[in-house]
């Protein structure tokens, strides 16, 4: 029997995680420790100076998980630790409301709960379809997911690396291919809207447009943006390695 | 006149900006723009689902700046387009209390905001002292960061690479040298500790203990431990280009 982790950052009353749970079922023994409510471009941020709280959550008579006042990664963490006793033989994390492509990988609370995954050796994958709409068809995304994370049970990742899935949406007739792909560097162009509160004071709110800087065949906005699901492999080495020889000329001293 | 950007995670009353605030202003124009309140831990997060505030802050007659309520990365996208309104030379953060080698480069708010200022094309670096006293000597630390500061604004970074200086506390006659390195792989052994508030509910608090796992002499972690400075060339493309061929053997089909 395998042993299934599947968390989110869209909160554990999100229907892309409700999906994926009805597919993993199918492989294995599915614990559910997700946030309590939508934690969104939280990056990876873990909870140190509050309490973490764990609620028991019933969606309906087959669906129990537990629902964490805390971040995805505070989730995956605890949840080993603390709730399954073990180490799961794989996460899940997803499906996400909203692609998480380019730089958006290093906001995402989605790909957070994967990369903690990692970190405590437990092979990873994030998934998240391409529209935000709450209501959006996660059938395909979620059978798709489902297969994928069959796969890493059976062939293993390289340590440190985590597999990120961004897939359309649209039911599996209109995808049109799977392509293994890099992260690219669109990002957003971003404003601060300006408001005053009741008491006069300002405040403003983060807006942005994503940009689209990428145009070779083999990046991950560029595959979704032909309704192709893209796979890319993540890891959590940050090093600009081909950087190093130059660095070592700047002859740094104290 | 340089305009450099001095933020960190630490928040804007912290000793370690300030020590730094004081080496920058000798290079130019510093404009302050940090967390109201320590925001340690937040990883790359975002506010997308509350205002952000911004207040003036004075410490004396000379330091002047704007505390955010909001994250390490609020403060350096706000920086830069509303209260700037142009591109600085360079983003500065820290000086934090605290290392952010290893796994904790993910983890960390100071790392964060220098990941912010990559992402809007700034040179950036971030610096933190291998000490979490609030009281501990920054005078070395805000030198050599000023320095390498200095360095980076005349031989710039390449694209999508920030600078992250871990510093070991010390008076400069203590200090070992100088190391390029790479990020090490050592995490947290991490616990909850389970208690029980005023109404009898549980909460759980996180701790833990960080795990040595490297030997390696160009490593992060190896290098600190030596009494020297590491600096590590850090990007923001988490491809792990070594696995795609081999991935590309998986043969996905939808």
């Amino acid at each position: 029997m395998k042993h299934i982790l599947l968390t989110n950052d869209d909160g554990i009353d999100a229907n892309g995680l409700f999906a994926l749970y009805k597919e993993l079922k199918k492989l294995g023994d599915v614990t559910v420790v997700a946030p309590h409510i939508e934690r969104s471009a939280v990056g990876h941020a873990i909870t140190i100076s509050e309490p973490i709280r764990v609620m028991e959550f019933n969606r309906s008579e087959k669906f129990h998980g537990y629902a964490i006042l805390g971040t995805p990664a505070d989730c995956v963490k605890i949840a080993v630790k603390h709730i399954m006793h073990k180490q799961p033989d794989i996460v899940v994390s997803g499906v996400n409301h909203g692609s998480n492509t380019a730089t958006n990988v290093l906001y995402s609370g989605t790909v957070s709960a994967a990369t903690e995954g990692i970190i405590l050796g437990i092979p990873s994958i994030a998934s998240s379809l391409l529209s935000f709409d709450h209501k959006a068809d996660m059938s395909f995304a979620a059978e798709f997911t489902a297969k994928v994370a069959k796969m890493v049970m059976e062939k293993g990742l390289p340590a440190d690396t985590l597999l990120n899935l961004n897939i359309p949406s649209g039911k599996k007739n209109q995808i049109m291919g799977v392509e293994v792909t890099r992260q690219g560097k669109g990002r957003y162009e971003e404003q601060f809207e300006q408001r005053h509160d009741l008491g006069g004071r300002e405040y403003y709110w983060l807006s942005g447009k994503k940009m689209m800087l990428d145009t070779e065949e083999d990046i991950d906005d560029v595959v979704v943006m032909k309704n192709k699901v893209s796979i890319t492999p993540i890891h959590i080495d940050l090093t600009n390695h081909s950087f190093i020889s130059d660095l070592k000329e700047w002859n740094f001293k104290i």
